[in-house]
C-alpha cells in the first residue's frame, strides 16, 4: 500500500499542471489562455490521429507516455514560449531539477523509468521522441492558425521565426512539416506573422 | 493529403472539449471548474501510473487511447454529473449520435477503429475498459477528497449514492475499490458525504 499512496500523491500534485498557462487561447472559450494539462491531451490524442505520418515506425505506448508526461516539469519550471530562446536557455535546469522532484514521489524503480521516458523526448534523438516532438510543435501553430494568428500576433513573431523555430518538425514528420509551412506561408499573407 | 486534412478537421474539433465543464474544481485555480480535456489528460496519465493496480494484466496503449478518447463524445452531448442517474440514461443515445459525427470526420477505416475502442470502453467489458472505467471513477473522488469534498458538499451526495455509484471501481481494480471506500468513509465522519 506504500506504492499506492506514493502514486496517489503524484496524481494529486500533478492536478497543478491545469494551472500553468500558455501563450496559446482556447477558440471554443474565448480569451482563456489554454493550460499545460489539456494541451498534453490534445497532443497526445493527436500522436493516435497522426502516427501514420511518423517519418519512422514508432511504438505509439511510448509516444502517448512521452506527451503525457512532456509539460509535468513545468508545474514547478513554468512554461516558456517556444519563441522566447533566452527564457528556453535557462528553462533546462530549472526542469532537470523539477523533474527530481516530481518523479522523485514515486517508488525508485517507477520513478526512473518514466524520468527515462521523460528524458528521452527531451533528447529528441529516438523515432518516438522525434514523432512526439514534431506533434507539439506543430499543434500550437494549427491552433493559432484555426484562431486569426491569435498567438503570433500578440507576440509579434516573425515569418522567419517561425520557419526557424519550427523546422524541426521535420525531424519527426516530413508531411507534417510541409503542413507547417503551408500554414506559415498562409498566415504570412493574412499578416498574421510579421516579414 | 486528404487523409491529414480530415485528420486535422478533428483535431481542430477536438479543442472544443477544453470548453466542458465538469463538477469537479480545479485545487490549484480556486473556484474554477475542471473541464474534460485536462480531465481526460489526468486519467490517462493515472492509467500509467496505476498499471499495477489493475485486476488483470492489461495492454497499455488500449488504456491510454481509450482515456483519451473517453469524453470527446461530450463536445456535443455535454457532461453528465455521475449521481445524476435520469440525465444519464438519456446520455447514452446522444453520445452515440457525437460518436457517429466525430468519428466521421475521420478517413473510414482510422474512424471505425478509433470508435470500436471507444465503444469497448463504453461496454466495459474488457479488462482494459474495466481498469480505465475504475480510474475515470475514482479520480473525480480522489480530487474532491483533496479538495474538502467541494463536489459532494455542493450537490449533496449521499455515502450510499457514493458507495453505490462507484462499486464498479472493483471490477477493475480490487485495490482501488479499497482506497475508495476508505475515502467515502472518512469523507463521511468529516461530513462532506451526506449519511
Amino acid at each position: 500500500m506504500e506504492r499506492l499512496e506514493q502514486q496517489l500523491n503524484l496524481i494529486i500534485e500533478l492536478d497543478k499542471l491545469k494551472s500553468v498557462l500558455r501563450r496559446t487561447r482556447v477558440k471554443s472559450v474565448e480569451g482563456r489562455l489554454e493550460n499545460s494539462a489539456e494541451h498534453s491531451w490534445h497532443v497526445a490524442l493527436m500522436a493516435i490521429l497522426m502516427q501514420e505520418h511518423a517519418n519512422e515506425p514508432v511504438e505509439i505506448s511510448k509516444v502517448m507516455k512521452m506527451l503525457l508526461l512532456h509539460d509535468i516539469v513545468e508545474i514547478d519550471a513554468g512554461d516558456t514560449f517556444v519563441y522566447d530562446t533566452a527564457a528556453s536557455a535557462q528553462q533546462e535546469e530549472k526542469e532537470r531539477i523539477a523533474a527530481e522532484r516530481l518523479f522523485g514521489l514515486l517508488p525508485n524503480d517507477q520513478g526512473d523509468e518514466l524520468k527515462a521516458i521523460w528524458l528521452e523526448f527531451e533528447q529528441a534523438q529516438s523515432a518516438e521522441a522525434k514523432y512526439a516532438k514534431a506533434l507539439d510543435r506543430i499543434i500550437p501553430m494549427l491552433l493559432n492558425y484555426h484562431n486569426d494568428g491569435q498567438s503570433w500576433q500578440e507576440h509579434g513573431v516573425t515569418k522567419h521565426q517561425a520557419l526557424t523555430i519550427n523546422r524541426k518538425i521535420e525531424d519527426g514528420s516530413t508531411i507534417l512539416w510541409h503542413k507547417a509551412k503551408q500554414l506559415i506561408e498562409e498566415a504570412s499573407e493574412k499578416g498574421w506573422l510579421k516579414s
